[in-house]
């Protein structure tokens, strides 16, 4: 069965918890609280020598690590990536994107306010302006969509809801992007997120 | 004509222009210098809202962004994308690895040092700290391979290289990581890198 090292109350790790329920398959979750040090030890860095999660372990004993690698690798043959070339390009880079601009300041963020518990007035403000830009782009990406890449909702979308969805425990106010808004229920509701 | 925005001073930028060659492709290059604010203009924004480079505009006139997500779409049906799936897989874990892990650090001190002017005691040690720590990550990842995913380069190799084999100008000393500089040499060969 395939084993997923996992820490719950991260978005990376939980796009691949959504997309195995998405595609009712069974897997073990092996919760890695990434906080402890557990992910520098030697048996995780033997699996993983980068030491994040999540990292999946294949039936086969091979391991596989980056979530969105982990989508793409998952999602091959389903409806998820796009059959047009053009639409496929732009899932890439959304998820790209997402890993360089969005997770480090979105996702920083909301880790230091709601899980490291720092105060909002020792957050860097660099990161609450850089997570704003990303935040307008997504919203000028989705003028006029319903979807991020292509016709229907894919892994871009799934991807970018993971932190998007709890932007707000960072402080950052989704009201200022009703398109952005729209989009994470839609998201959520397109895959079964709750 | 397919037309790149680039920066030839930016190793993502180079990324596309080194695959365009390879595959022997006609191009159009459009030097764009990311200091002057030429990528914050409306003409730009239009282009890619994410004011970035390289951006790339198709023959049919549409834009594409993200390094990764270029070389993905352009590499697609190529000796680059490895055909085994888990191959594959471990190719896309680098890529997304490359922007996160990587980039951030080696691209970002050898910037501030050889093209901003920084002076080495300007460098904030932590970035210093995750370069080498993703040198060292790399220097496993090569421990008895040849190539980063699969039997052959692939699209890891050529994104990977682009800020490795620079990796000097950010005063980051490749010695001390001889597998890693022995793969620069033959990624460089494989893609007619001078």
């Amino acid at each position: 069965m395939l084993t997923v090292y996992g820490d719950i109350r991260s978005g990376n790790c939980l796009k691949v918890k959504w997309l195995l329920e998405w595609l009712r398959r069974d897997y073990r979750w092996i919760e890695t609280d990434v906080t402890t040090g557990v992910t520098r030890s030697p048996q995780f860095l033997a699996l993983n020598p980068a030491g994040q999660t999540p990292t999946i372990v294949l039936e086969d004993g091979r391991a596989l690590a980056q979530s969105n690698a982990i989508l793409v690798h998952m999602g091959e043959g389903t409806a998820l990536i796009p059959t047009d070339a053009y639409d496929r390009a732009r899932m890439f880079e959304w998820l790209f994107w997402e890993q360089y601009s969005h997770e480090p300041y979105i996702a920083v963020v909301r880790f230091q306010r709601a899980i490291a518990g720092k105060g909002a007035d020792e957050i860097e403000p660099r990161l609450i302006e850089r997570g704003h830009a990303a935040l307008a782009r997504m919203e000028t990406g989705l003028d006029g969509r319903d979807w991020l890449a292509g016709p229907g909702p894919s892994l871009a979308d799934l991807a970018l809801v993971a932190y998007t969805r709890v932007a707000h425990e960072g402080d950052f106010d989704l009201s200022a992007y009703p398109a952005v808004r729209a989009w994470v229920g839609r998201t959520e509701a397109a895959f079964g997120i709750a």
